[in-house]
C-alpha cells in the first residue's frame, strides 16, 4: 500500500456489500490498515483528532469487513462491509454520510446568471439546508 | 465544500449509478469541482501531474455526472455517473480501478505466524500478482 502520496494516509471507501451503498469515506494510515486487516473491523486514522478510531467503538455500529480491494496505483482502499448495530453509519444518525445531494443539473442551468454553481443550494434527504 | 482539511483537495468517489460499482477515486480542488458541476463531466486535480484533468479526455471514456452527494462534514464527494466510451474506467483497461482483492480473511488467518497481514498476497481479477 502506497501511503506516500498523502502524507502517510490513504482514502478508504466503505461500501455496503449487499446494497452497494457508499456509506462513508475515511482515511487509514499504516496502523489503521493493519488493525482493519487483523481485526476485521474498519479502523481509521482521524485527521482532526490525530488518533486511530475503530468505527462504531462507542456506538456499536461497527463495520465488519467482508472484502477489501486496492486500486490500480495502490493508494486507495475499497472496503465492502456488513453493518452492525442499528446500521446507521453516519454520526448524524443517517444510514450513509452521503445524504446531501448537490443539484448538479440545477447548478449547470443557473451557472450563467447567479454564480451559484459551486456553492449552489444543497438539500439533505429531509429537505433542510445543511450548510 | 471544505477543501481545507487536505491542502485544497477533497476525495471524490465515482460510482456507476446503475450497477453501484465503485469505479475510481480521485481528488478535486475547487476548480475541478466547479468544472465538474459546470460541464457535467467528472474532472479531477492530479496530485502527481499537478494539473486538472477531465477523466476520459483522451480515451473518450468520460464519466457523465448524474447525481452528486457531499458527506456529513462536507469534505468528500460521491459522484454517480454513467460511463461513456468503452466503459472501462481504469487506465489498465479494467472496468473499475478496484480490481485487486486483498484477502482479508486470509490475512487474519495467517497474521500470527508470518507477518503477512498488511502486505499479504494480492490477486488481480485474473489471478496475477499485481505488486
Amino acid at each position: 500500500m502506497d501511503f506516500s502520496k498523502l502524507d502517510g494516509l490513504v482514502p478508504a471507501v466503505v461500501q455496503d456489500r449487499t446494497s452497494g451503498e457508499v456509506l462513508m469515506v475515511g482515511f487509514m494510515n499504516d496502523a489503521a490498515w493493519r488493525i482493519t486487516l487483523d481485526t476485521g473491523y474498519v479502523t481509521f486514522f482521524s485527521r482532526t483528532r490525530n488518533t486511530l478510531w475503530t468505527k462504531g467503538e462507542t456506538s456499536g455500529n461497527r463495520l465488519a469487513v467482508r472484502q477489501i480491494f486496492t486500486d490500480c496505483d495502490d493508494d486507495t482502499v475499497l472496503v465492502k462491509v456488513d453493518r452492525e448495530g442499528d446500521g446507521n453509519v453516519c454520526h448524524t444518525g443517517q444510514r450513509s454520510c452521503f445524504y446531501t445531494e448537490v443539484p448538479a443539473d440545477g447548478n449547470r442551468q443557473t451557472a450563467e446568471g447567479n454564480g451559484q454553481r459551486a456553492t449552489g443550494s444543497r438539500q439533505t434527504a429531509e429537505g433542510k439546508d445543511a450548510r
